[in-house]
């Protein structure tokens, strides 16, 4: 199998360096080099359509990150790019919304179980930091449990005494637990009783540079009953498994209730919007919080959510990405089977994690994703994987055989070294 | 003159207000009900066109808050859409960045006086937020100078206690001081010795709610020093002047280099993208921050503001402004003395603030605002009106006309109350 050499990619970030901090920063970026396999990796984007992107060398590449999650129906998805610009054409970021914010909110509230109502912004991180403020706001105060690894965005309060700019008083009224620890829970409200304001969880646990865990049978009514007993707020932060797991919440899928659920990525298949969505007790809660930004009620966004949850919804979107990542999660663990390994798969199939078990340094995994990479299938390292709806069976075939062929060249050096 | 009714804003408010905290909420709700004529005010917008908006009852307005200042060379805009569409079609959210954030880096670090590098966003708040967390990187020190009534976006640190869902931690290292004092600064310097890591401040003072204040002789010029010798990192928040007083950085406008510089409004005419720019000795810092979000390398917000970076340079966009909003200024006030009241100007030619000083209480003033809006002349009360470069002179002369006719409403009601 042909592999792919990035001689563009190199020299534009070359060139991107010394006008950008870090050439290319954030989680996209090589300079995360845990995540992705760097030496192996295009850096820059030409053109997207459907399943794959092209990079600026003109390779091609099954897309299974899906921009991180917000590709849910294919790159340049033809029936939301159009309402897009239907909606551009007559206005976009205006002085006032557009009747499209009514019908968005309308919409999530008619899909959501536990919606009774919508608030849009742009992060993920928007929705997170307001669902803290409104929990604060509704219960006068101030501590907040989270569980180890979860990822909420990159406000202060999210992240850790030792990261670059982070000061003590950021992160002082935050309570980290173990995930599917509902005893921890308990604990934690016995400790501080009448002092915690809510719980901010993702509905399963994925972190990244961990295996991914599906919650335990128990947990989540067990905090359920303990927020509701206690007077405090269950935050669901369903920004990366929104809409992947079900199209009712992933909490529904769940078999819970969250008082506060937060959605951005898969929204508006890659239009930039966020929301907030809540039951009817934390609406004067989220009202009363100071909470505006220049471009949060702009059309097209909404007008491309809106067209995205339709579309999804056609297509039973969320039971089509488990059963397509079912189709190909079970290729792979059979493919690294027939070559001597062990892919272990955790999570959900539509967002999955894999981790090759025969090597603890994670270093074999690397190798791995490196070479299905240079074969144009786009996996990253240490973080779970998306589907989307574009994805085809032909698709899933060809990564197979790209991962088998991957697979092989593991299994060469494997016997080299041994010989 | 045809005076404006809202029906149809009411009616959609309803249904709105079922399904959306507060209905409209943030700053372009009318629950924010101080910046806003509300009585007088349409809800929602259906369709934009250069200068101009139409509500959802077919009312035409002039739009002097263009977006709340996004909109710099009117909506719609031809090249700007153009660029947009064709980056669209290649790509938008990628899973990679694409060369046009090389482009768009490279052309704010070519225009941007105090600019070494650009790193982009979402929100102002972004970027305001990215630049604290960069000033307590780079100096190892807690606590950030802003100054009173100055706005720097929505998270915690900008909040104040009392606000809902704030707590005193949030704010603990925040020290407010008076704009163009020097003297409060160098006192704060002198209180806390090797504590501030920085100073937050727009380059000109524009709070919501009060007269606008161009900074005083001498107070950038020593603010700089101070800074300099203490080892804080200045930042100003271009957020809203950026590019409507001079294409180069407002700080360059007022003879001084910032560290770190603050972009979003006015970058993207509408296109949702914000910038942090600064100096080589700040890349690092910033670098070093853990700090993201899933659309921040959207490639078409990115060719929407390099086309508007292009278009503004050929208009030469901050001085075209700067003397629409003289012309208009000049006008309101002779307009006001004809009628015998006192608007009072302040802030820059571009994004003017007015109050008519003849009621301290401001109720004259919403009046004459009210009976403007209804009239079709977009202000709002108390909060900086913007200038955007599709604003003609016929614009400018119909705009005086609702004024006079606005003037002689509230001149007529004096009169009655006299007799």
């Amino acid at each position: 199998m042909k592999t792919y050499d990035y001689p563009n990619s190199r020299a534009l970030f070359e060139r991107a360096a010394k006008v950008i901090p870090s050439g290319i920063y954030g989680h996209l970026g090589p300079a995360e080099g845990c995540f992705i396999p760097v030496s192996a990796y295009p850096f820059y984007i030409d053109h997207t359509k459907g399943a794959y992107f092209w990079d600026v060398d003109g390779n091609r590449f099954i897309d299974y990150m899906c921009a991180y999650g917000p590709i849910v129906l294919g790159y340049n998805h033809e029936a939301v790019d159009k309402a897009a610009q239907a909606q551009l054409e007559k206005v976009n970021c205006g002085v006032l919304p557009g009747e499209i914010m009514v019908k968005l909110a309308e919409k999530l509230v008619s899909m959501i179980h536990s919606a009774d109502w919508a608030f849009f912004a742009k992060n993920g991180g928007d929705v997170t930091n307001l669902a803290v403020l409104a929990a604060r706001a509704h219960t006068r105060r101030k501590k907040i449990i989270k569980f180890a690894g979860g990822y909420h965005g990159v406000a202060q309060w999210m992240q850790f005494i030792g990261n670059a700019g982070i000061i003590p008083e950021d992160v002082s009224n935050i309570i980290t637990l173990p995930f599917n620890d509902a005893e921890a829970v308990r604990e934690a409200f016995k400790r501080y009783p009448g002092k915690i304001a809510g719980i901010i969880a993702t509905p399963y646990h994925h972190p990244a540079m961990a295996d991914n865990a599906l919650p335990v049978e128990g947990f989540w009514p067990e905090v359920r009953r303990l927020c509701t007993q206690e007077g405090a707020v269950l935050i669901i932060d369903d920004v990366r498994a929104g809409f992947r797991l079900s199209l009712h919440g992933s909490d529904h899928h769940y078999g819970f209730e969250a008082d506060l659920i937060c959605y951005c990525k898969a929204l508006g298949n890659g239009y930039n919007i966020s929301a907030l969505c809540g039951k009817n007790a934390l609406k004067e809660a989220v009202s009363s919080v100071f909470y505006t930004g220049s471009y949060w009620l702009s059309a097209m966004p909404m007008a491309a959510a809106l067209a995205t949850l339709k579309e999804l919804e056609k297509l039973d979107g969320a039971n089509l990405m488990t059963s397509l990542g079912r189709r190909l999660t079970q290729g792979l663990e059979k493919a690294a089977q027939e070559y001597g390994f062990h892919l272990l798969v955790t999570g959900e199939p539509a967002m999955w994690n894999m981790r090759l078990t025969d090597d603890d340094s994670g270093v074999l995994h690397q190798q791995w994703v490196s070479e299905c990479v240079r074969r144009g299938v786009f996996f990253t390292n240490h973080h779970n994987l998306f589907i989307n709806t574009a994805i085809t069976q032909q698709d899933i075939d060809y990564t197979l055989d790209v991962a088998r062929d991957a697979f092989s060249v593991l299994r060469a050096s494997r016997e080299r070294s041994k010989a």
